[in-house]
């Protein structure tokens, strides 16, 4: 066999390609490749766990719901029809079909993260052993389904090999949450599997459906969301039971991280118009931003650590919106600022008893600028670290470089997969945690830290870290 | 002689300096190293092929044509009469005075990369020895003299030397390309020179010679210019008579990149208050944001791929501009935005078959936040590779770290030389193939591809990249 | 002992990682390392050198005054009050338990350059061998004490030793800088220090306390600023003022780098509704935005370094500030703008003979994209090297590797450690010469630059540059 055709992973990829920086990295890495995965936020929905039902297909498990290869096969002439996506489960002809799009334009990751997860995936998870191409589309797809088949490869099964600590699933404040009763009440389920309360769409008055959720929000609270005054008590209610179920954090993902305050009076009048179905567009945004402030100091009272993922237009391409849904791979970010938009916030509460606020960013402009001079500041704020578009080695190295010099390491969130692709889990935090080894063998290099610190930071960000910001 | 008087160039120049990348890269360049020049866009004028006359003198060809050598040596207190800026021909005792300016204030020059093109220009194609200094600076000129009489450095024996596949300038609408008749039809031309489609002035209506250009353009085009539909018209028109002179590409660079769309009603207003000189700077720049779909539009009809430099700040020392014209140097970037700029022409025409959309910036915060994911989606977006002064190796390093890991090698545009001086042209390429030979290097000694990979990707960024992205 | 408690230095730090680098620039270091220290702009009162009374405490020397130490002490917990932030001085108690709180915390500087500023300054300053700890807090805080205590460690002892050439202060253009005609007249004071012009305040003139200040100025100056006339002659006045105390530069930092102009008439009618409280905010900031070409118009006659420092928000906390005061760590950067902001000023001033502008930024996209092209171009223009949050080693790399390639060396400033805390200048411009040797080491190491021009830039840094930019 060619090697070219071969899939092997070498032990040391991504560990820095100086000799001696490699040694130091291999040990910091070698300590820390074993831990238990701490997921604190992320997509996957846990109800593979509660059902335990094995997976259809490869494409349905590593293609359809993984924006970040459909993305990177549609740019390349790819329809995301064919890859699944907004679809239900493919026939296996479908399945196949797919599965060889994927195959066949293998070159378009290269030099991506998504190429390394997926190798990660292929290789370490179902043994493969070639390399993906229009010739062994078929040959992996086989050796893939065949394994779906297996007991070891049923989602606990995987769950329990993938070693992971917590899988935290973001939700919509309405749900019953009642797929983690399940979760708890079964004694066969050893894992632990957290919401976090996502309450976005609730915060945006100039969605067409808002009054229809603002309703429910009230029903599923038992509180009369009529006016603004019900409105805060059912979200503090839902939050109640979001923290009732596990949850440790409240995520936030808006256009802008603006926070700022509107008289309650004025806040109730907007929320009036709003239900009545006509407010507009800046009164909409005036009250998500006041809401913010809101849910920080809900945050204070009910201890979620509050998240921002702000700074994304969502569905950049409506026309695929239209026929696909959203989270299709069209979402792209924009210039974000954090400087002022969140001083209102941190002015109130930013050195409030046990307030965390982790800040997530795709700009990395702000890295340097905005955000390690924020968490090196306010006790409570956390600098996310690199996520979506940004999850990837050099990304990561970036941020290290942006970051730690002003914040230093444990003002950082530890790593977020944010995935919806449940096989990658392990793929990604093994790539942060091989990353960060090469960044602190780096320092070690240059006499900057000794090999015990690092040794003792490359723990703590896999395991101290998460576990602080997110208060797990 | 001492080393220091001596002016080689070390055939590793650029490459990485740790050993084993070196070594890999090295491999990666050589392969390369040969292959023809392909330049997709640029501003060498063809008159020199056509008529392929002697040059003139070492200042003539070296200095004053070239901003970026202009523009250091200006900084450093030389003005820019003395270099040749603007003027016709220097005498010889000018353009001797203007030579030893620049090898006086050759260290002005260390650490950028017109230092390594003057290096690679003075050694390779004139066989120089001496490095630059005052007392080096008469004998250098005479020596460069000496060549410039000879049938060798004639500009289309330096065109073959030059190895140049395809020369790209970028033409006035109006222009009748006459050059480009003379040399097709010149059957002792056996090159390949074409015109790119150049439309910025007839878009700018707040320009106060534009009503006499679109009398021009219309005149051009044998088409009435005096309504909107007629503007359109001509500009088809032009374009067909550019695709009919070879060009592949049309060029577009204006300060924003923002393209909304008006109705036609209201463009066709625009148009007669402009031609009446009465449009005021919002309505123009309305007309000329909304003229950008209009040239996507014709993009996918007459299948000029569209590329766009945007973010520019023109004659930010209108002094200057006054007594020496454009393009002396003081072209100052300024921030820009694409994601939401381009939303409505993407949202158009990101998915239609064919069309291609080349996006070049010089505001290197926008690669990985807002480039790589418009073209991690879109079929149609390409991300233009560094452009003027990210044109240089450490730019180029930080352009495949930002925008790799969201949308790989193969929606990049292959280099792009945008140079007025033709002999920097060979060493311009020559950089990009000794940089991102490197790149790769580093990506094979992390084991994020393996060498046989990383060989096709070098091979295909001077070859397929610029020949699909610009359609040659 | 073991090897985690020792405190040492190794030679090599922050010399690159790789050998043959390494190697390299250890030469270059070697070579500039023992040159003196050049500091044209900081904030160390010289009244402890024109006074020369021992420092009374620990934490009082190395930790009070310096907001890099506290701010991050203050992110993970600690309270401003009890590291003495502005507070006079500490007892012994509170001042052995500050440095308690220092050494206690002393992992949150991993990755910083205040843990390598603070660990020079133990080392090299005053021979502590014992790693900071809990543990050793006592002991270490006790060695240095001692020290203090002895002749070798008083200011003026401290100043020789630390070879510093000249030490600049910035001042308030009322003070009578009586304090440099005690060192003038001081015959046992060998070294020089110099003010430097900060107006910042009496250009705002939104601030409530302003018509008090200009009435100040006007006492000061011997002028009547009852008029803008007036005003205009006070700053003329008190800018020769400080000239003749040796003052070679006039600092500028305000929220935006903009240089509008105004009519005289609309400056004096703001002038007048400023002084009788009524100028409106947008007032404020014009009249502000036009000051800046007058005082670049003085700079251009009394030959004062024109230094801006933009883009901060001052006090981001005011409930910090209400407290503790300004300068307490809770300054934050924001986003700016040059190339538009400036281009009023650069159009008048940026070509005129004797003119130095040098541009101060902590928002690093800048570097490339604005401020080493307009470096590129005027002669007027320096980049100002990295400050504040961005004075540590990966950000220096950063700028250069942005800033080189566009405007080489020679249009940047040398390095500034604008420091409050005098211990820590000999380390703070140690680390800027070793990351620069680096740096060239990379470049020599690429064949991009030869040793002896590397030799020649690492001296010019340290040099020429700071006297050249500075003009001193």
């Amino acid at each position: 066999m060619p090697s070219s055709s071969r899939l092997e992973l070498n032990p040391d990829r991504l560990l820095p390609g100086d000799p001696q920086q490699r040694r130091i990295a291999r040990q910091l890495y070698e300590a820390v490749k074993e831990l238990p995965v701490i997921s604190p936020h992320g997509h996957v929905d846990p109800r593979i766990l509660a059902e335990d039902v094995p997976f259809r297909d490869p494409a349905g498990l590593l293609i359809s719901p993984d924006h970040y290869v459909t993305r990177l096969l549609h740019a390349d002439g790819v329809s995301l029809h064919d890859l699944g996506v907004g679809r239900q489960a493919l026939s296996e002809d479908e399945a196949r079909r797919a599965w060889r799009h994927l195959c066949e334009h293998w070159k378009v990751f290269a030099g991506t993260p998504v190429r390394f997860w997926l190798e990660a995936e292929l290789v370490e998870i179902f043994g493969v052993t070639l390399r993906p191409s229009a010739q062994t589309a078929d040959t992996i797809f086989e050796q893939v389904t065949d394994c779906l088949g297996q007991n070891a490869y049923k989602p606990r099964a995987l769950y329990d090999r993938f070693k992971v600590e917590v899988l935290t699933t973001t939700f919509d404040p309405c749900d019953d949450l009642s797929i983690y009763d399940m979760l708890f009440n079964d004694p066969t389920w050893a894992g632990k599997a957290i919401p976090a309360f996502r309450p976005d769409r609730y915060l945006e008055l100039a969605r067409p459906d808002w009054p229809k959720l603002v309703g429910q929000l009230g029903e599923a609270a038992g509180v009369d969301t009529g006016d603004y005054r019900g409105f805060l008590e059912a979200l503090e209610q839902r939050r109640r039971f979001f923290v009732d179920h596990g949850a440790t954090s409240a995520d936030h993902s808006h256009f802008d991280a603006r926070t700022d305050p509107l008289e309650a009076a004025e806040a109730g009048r907007i929320y009036r118009v709003a239900l009545a179905g006509t407010a507009n567009s800046d009164e909409a945004a005036a009250f998500r931003r006041h809401m913010m402030l809101e849910m920080a100091r809900m945050s204070c009272e009910d201890g979620l650590a509050m998240t921002l993922h702000s700074g994304i237009r969502r569905n950049h391409h409506r026309p695929t919106e239209a026929v696909f849904g959203s989270d299709t791979g069209c979402d792209i970010p924009v210039g974000v600022e954090f400087t002022e938009a969140l001083r209102p916030l941190l002015e109130r509460y930013g050195t409030a008893a046990g307030f965390h606020l982790v800040v997530f960013t795709v700009d990395e402009t702000v890295w340097s600028r905005e955000l390690a001079p924020l968490a090196g500041f306010y006790p409570s704020v956390y600098v996310g670290v690199p996520w979506w578009f940004l999850d990837a080695p050099d990304a990561i190295r970036r941020f290290r470089s942006a970051v730690t010099e002003t914040a230093g390491f444990f003002k950082t969130s530890g790593f977020v997969d944010d995935t919806r692709a449940f096989c990658s889990i392990p793929a990604r935090h093994d790539m942060a945690r091989r990353v960060d080894a090469g960044v602190l063998a780096g320092l070690v290099a240059e006499h900057r830290l000794n090999e015990e610190e690092a040794a003792e930071i490359a723990a703590a960000l896999v395991t101290e870290q998460p576990r602080r910001a997110f208060k797990l």
